[in-house]
């Protein structure tokens, strides 16, 4: 006896809350899951991979009778969801969400949904350069953090719930505070993003009189620009949602490359031979 | 009978001259192959692998017989080394390289030559983060672009030759103005490897608090810094030599994050989603 949950709602059927609706219906961890999305076509395709059992467009009818609701479209859209829903939510019901933002945005969705409704922020360190339901698989969250941001106001049996739910998808949890949590996630996700887009960008301005020989380069120069086919969308969102954290991050940025700049207008090999063999021994330490 | 060359001298035999000798044994391109190394050690591990069949630490002593020298150290020691083995080519020696910058130092090995030894420069735009003889591997070429850069002064029939060996080898060739291949390294090698490098520091100084942190990493920037391990002295090499092009490459990057910092200071929305929607495209067509 398996089953955590009664209804599961996912709102947004994408690559997150289709994968996430994939491994709750492989572990048979809920009666039903529900999907939600404005795209009719990605919830009938969703239905014929088996993510869901059924589906509407609409938030509040999505929500009736669920005793888990899953934010997982971008997070610039949660505000307008839970407005949507909160008057709907049945009592006991356990909101939570995917997003890759949490800071202010944890607070402002406890203060706006029913005392009878419980919020636990969570954020799967997972996700590829591809969206939408075709991309999403059962097994996305396998060995992923799940980093959940529980406040003083968090009910504690729903913050288990939600710690078992990621632990059946076989994530392991990781608790930060919302704020320390956008701190940390900037400085090892939304940067790389940023440095990823702006370098593509930069290259093809570099090389649009003689585009072609962008397909000269290198195994390096596409592994590092991977991510730079991620959803415009998603980036978007968490660029206004985490805009301090990522300035200051994009400041600190640009002040390495600064240092390196400097070292090569003064021919000083030594300093950017400390300043690689810094990288590189940090970088092997991931593995 | 496919033997190209006599006795083949392939000058640092690590990554690149490793894999290349394994490739040359294994084509049966050449009569011998001979190492040539500061680090006895590797030396040893060549001949182990059947990469070399015999070595010598002495530059000069190694070219002695050779019909084909390859340059494969990092490019810093290029002038060096051809200062101390010109005197001791054959008549109709062929030299070429494999180092990452071109430029000014094709001229200038090509004046530092006898009259009766022919330079071609070449590139192969293959590698890998790990350096030593012991990640080389004789299928590293393969299907790899490998750009030489002839000038007026280039033998044709030492041209024609060069060219074979890297088709031999499982190479497309690719042939671009010295100072053109600079240009276009810069944004496509170059850069990238500055923003990795830049990007690992950057996050360690963040986190330098709680560093740990960064084991939350998604795979997104593992793939992203795999770069960011690349050798450091090779790296130092190529920034000193190709350094106005890549301060030029730097400026641009700087512009575009700048960019980036403005509409996420101005909460422009639209701004950063076409910033990121041009990226995506450009990246999706490399696929």
């Amino acid at each position: 006896m398996k089953m955590h949950f009664q209804k599961v709602t996912i709102i947004g059927v994408g690559l997150m809350g289709g994968s996430l609706a994939l491994a709750i219906k492989k572990g048979e961890l809920a009666g039903t899951v529900l999907g939600v999305d404005q795209q009719p076509h990605q919830l009938e395709k969703a239905v014929a991979r088996g993510a869901i059992d059924a589906y509407t467009c609409e938030p509040a009818e999505g929500v009736q009778g669920a005793d888990l609701v899953v934010l997982a479209t971008p997070v610039g859209m949660f505000e307008t969801i839970i407005r949507q829903v909160a008057p709907r939510l049945s009592s006991g019901c356990i909101v939570t969400d995917v997003g890759s933002t949490k800071g202010a945005l944890v607070g402002q969705i406890e203060s706006m949904l029913p005392g009878t409704a419980f919020f636990v922020g969570g954020h799967p360190i997972a996700g590829k350069e591809k969206s939408g339901i075709e991309a999403a698989s059962m097994d996305l969250f396998k060995g992923a953090r799940c980093i959940l941001t529980p406040t003083s106001r968090t009910n504690a049996q729903a913050l288990e719930k939600i710690k078992n739910l990621w632990k059946e998808v076989g994530s392991e949890e990781v608790t930060m505070e919302p704020m320390d949590h956008d701190r940390v996630l900037a400085a090892i996700s939304h940067l790389p993003h940023m440095a990823a887009y702006a370098l593509v960008n930069t290259t093809l301005d570099l090389l649009n009189r003689d585009g072609t020989l962008v397909s000269c380069s290198g195994g390096g120069f596409k592994d590092f620009t991977r991510i730079a086919a991620s959803s415009p969308e998603m980036w978007r969102d968490i660029c206004l949602l985490n805009g301090e954290n990522i300035l200051a991050t994009l400041e600190a940025y640009e002040t390495v490359l600064g240092r390196i700049k400097q070292y090569i207008q003064n021919h000083n090999g030594g300093g950017l031979y400390q300043e690689f063999e810094r990288a590189k021994k940090l970088r092997e330490g991931l593995s």
